[in-house]
C-alpha cells in the first residue's frame, strides 16, 4: 500500500465506528459486533479489500432491506456429523459464525462437523471462520460462492465467482498454516490497483469482451471476466475453473441455494433481491487421527520456510504468514493505515447515519 | 497421442495381462484385480500416465518387497464420521477401495465420512476413489501426497508432491462432476512429452536449478522443481502452492505418515523402503442437505457446458469431459492403443514374470 497518509486508526476505534454504523440501520448490537469482529480483523491482516471497504456495501443492503440484520440461523436437518442451515438472509458473518460453532461441536462429538448453509450473505474472508475451530485444536474450512466473475475455461462469459476457500490448521505455540485464496488466479480489488497505476496486467489475470487474455486493466475492470487460478488452459487454467466448481458443488449446489449464473449480480449499491448465497463450514479433530498433529504441523511449517530461496531477500512463506507479519506492522505502528478514499467513504457513511466520525490517533 | 501403432489392446485384456502380471509377483488375485481395475481405467480415460505406464514401477516395488501385496489394511482409531487406517504397506488401490468403502458406510449412517490412511503407497488417479461414492448416490473426495517434485513459490527446492485432490459428484442419468487434478501446473509425463516433442516448455510449468522459470523440457526434466498451480508469483502461484500444502495437512501430517520431504524420492526401478504416503477419503451424503442435489448438478453442467464459447470449435468441458469422451472413443475403436514404448515394456515383463503376452485385436 502506498503511504499515503499518516493518520491512523486504532483497531478497536475501527470496530467501533462498524459497529457505530450497523447499529444505526437497526442491526442488534451483538450482530453488530460479529460483523465488525470480522471486517476489523480483514484490515488487520492488511486484507482491505475484505474489511472496512466492504462496510458500505453491508449498510447498503440492510437499508434496503436485502439483508435482514437481525435474523438468526435456523438448523433444518440434522446428523451426529452434518446440518443443513438456513440463513434466513442474516449476515454474513452471523450466519457464518453460527455454522462454524456447530460444525466445532459435532467434530467434537464424531470427529467432523460439515454444516451447509442456504440464504446466506457476503461472509467476509473465509479464513476467519477456520480461526475458530483452531482455538479449539481442530482443522477449520470454509467455502462460499459468489456473484459470476470468473470466466471457465474456453468460455468468454463468466458463470462462476471467486469462490474462496479457506483451510487452517494449528501448529505449536500459536503458530499455523492458513490458506485463504480465491480460486481466481486474482481478486477483482487487484486488476483495480493496476487500473489506478495506470500499469498492464500480466497474462493470466483477465479476459477481454471476445473471451481473449488482455493485459488492458481498463478493459478488464469493464468486461468483469477473470481467469481462474492458473490462467489459460496451456497453464492448466481448467484446474482453477474445477476448483472455483467444486467450491460451488460444495456450497450453492449442495445447500440448494443459488449457484452460478443463477447468483444475483455484484453490487456495491445495495441489490434489490436476496443474495441467497451457499457457504460450508467444516471442522476436523485431528485427535481422531494419529496423536501429535500440531508437532508435525511445527516440523512441515519450518522445512517450507527453510526451502533454500531463488532470491535470499525473499524467503519461502507458509500461508497466512504474510497476514501475521500485517498484524504485527499494525500492532507496532499502533493503527490501521486506510486509503483517503476509504476515509471519505467513512466520513459519508458517518454524515449519512449520524454517527460519531472515526477518529485518529 | 500421435497415431503411431495400429495395434489396439481390448480393455479387458489389458486388465487380464495385469492382473498376471500382479499374481506373478505373488500378489492374491482379488488385489491383483482391484489394481488392475483402477489402472486399466485411467488407460480407458485416456491418462495414461496413471495406467499401464505405472504397472512396472509397481511390479518392482513388489518384487523387492518395499509394498506387500498381500496385506489388508487395519482401522486404528473410529468414531461414526471417521476412522484413521494402517495401511501396512498395502497395494495402494488395495488400500484405497478399503477406505473409501468405510467412508460410503459412514456417510451413510451420519452424512458424512472421514477417513486417513498412513502407511499406503502410489494409489494411482485420486478420482478412481470418488467413481465408488459417486456410485452411491454420494459425493466422493479423495487427496494423496506423493514424492517431493513442486518448488513452493519462492524456493528453489522441492519440498511437496504433485499431491492431487478429486472430487466427484453425481448428476441426473450417469452424467457427473468429477474433479481430478494435481496442484502443480502439470504433472511429470507433460514435461515428458515436450522433451520427446524436442519441444520448448510454456512459462509457469518448472523451474530450473537456480529456481527461475525455464522454458527447457530436458533441464526442468533434470532439475525436478514442478511449479505450482498458478506458476510465479505474480501470476498467483502461492495458491498452488498453498493447495499442494492443504493436501499434504490432510494427508501426510494428519495421518502421521510421511510428509514433505520426509516422503522417500520417486523412483521408477523398485524403492528400498516403505513409502509410508499419506491418504484422505471423504464421502458426504447430499441428501442430509437439500433435497434434488442430482438436478441441480445437472443444471449447473448445463449452464457451464452452455456458455459462448471464446472459439466455437472448442467447446467449454466440465471436469471429467473429456475423459468420457476418451471412454467413448476407445470403446468405439475396441480397444486401447499404447504408446510403442508402452509395448514394449509389456513385451520384457511378459519375459521377466514367465506370462501370456499381451495380445492386440
Amino acid at each position: 500500500m502506498a503511504q499515503v497518509s499518516q493518520k491512523l486508526v486504532k483497531v478497536e476505534e475501527s470496530r467501533r465506528f462498524m459497529i457505530d454504523c450497523f447499529m444505526a440501520v437497526k442491526v442488534p448490537k451483538e450482530h453488530a459486533e460479529q460483523q465488525a469482529d470480522l471486517l476489523v480483523a480483514a484490515d488487520h491482516r492488511g486484507h482491505f479489500s475484505h474489511g472496512m471497504n466492504r462496510l458500505e456495501m453491508y449498510i447498503n443492503d440492510l437499508d434496503k432491506n436485502s439483508t435482514d440484520g437481525a435474523i438468526i440461523p435456523k438448523i433444518l436437518k440434522e446428523t451426529p456429523a452434518t446440518a443443513w442451515v438456513d440463513g434466513q438472509n442474516g449476515l454474513g458473518a452471523v450466519v457464518g459464525n453460527y455454522c462454524m460453532e456447530l460444525a466445532i461441536k459435532k467434530a467434537k462429538n464424531v470427529g467432523v462437523g460439515w454444516v451447509c448453509a442456504k440464504r446466506s450473505n457476503h461472509y467476509g474472508m473465509a479464513g476467519w471462520y477456520t480461526n475458530r475451530a483452531m482455538e479449539e485444536g481442530l482443522i477449520g474450512m470454509s467455502m462460499t460462492n459468489t456473484s459470476p466473475l470468473m470466466a471457465p475455461t474456453r468460455s468468454k462469459e463468466a458463470a462462476l465467482g471467486t469462490n474462496p476457500l479457506a483451510l487452517g490448521a494449528p501448529a505449536k505455540n500459536g503458530d499455523k498454516f492458513l490458506l485463504d485464496m480465491a480460486t481466481t488466479a486474482v481478486a477483482v480489488g487487484k486488476i483495480e490497483i493496476q487500473r489506478r497505476k495506470n500499469a498492464p496486467l500480466p497474462d493470466g489475470w483477465a479476459q477481454d469482451p471476445s473471451g481473449n487474455v488482455t493485459n488492458d486493466a481498463n478493459l478488464a475492470f469493464e468486461t468483469g471476466c477473470l481467469m481462474p487460478l492458473g490462467g489459460s488452459e496451456i497453464t492448466s487454467g481448467y484446474k482453477g475453473f474445477g476448483l472455483g466448481g467444486l467450491v460451488e458443488v460444495l456450497c450453492g449446489v449442495m445447500a440448494g441455494a443459488n449457484y452460478s449464473t443463477h447468483v444475483r449480480k455484484w453490487t456495491h449499491a445495495g441489490a434489490n433481491s436476496e443474495a441467497n448465497l451457499g457457504q460450508v463450514f467444516i471442522a476436523v479433530d485431528p485427535n481422531q487421527f494419529a496423536d501429535g498433529f500440531e508437532e508435525r504441523m511445527t516440523d512441515m511449517n519450518g522445512i517450507l520456510r527453510n526451502c533454500a530461496p531463488t532470491d535470499p531477500q525473499k524467503p519461502v512463506l507458509v500461508p497466512g504468514d504474510k497476514e501475521s507479519q500485517n498484524m504485527k506492522e499494525v500492532d507496532l505502528a499502533g493503527g490501521i493505515q486506510y486509503l483517503p478514499n476509504q476515509l471519505q467513504t467513512c466520513d459519508n457513511l458517518s454524515k449519512r447515519l449520524n454517527i460519531k466520525p472515526l477518529q485518529f490517533i
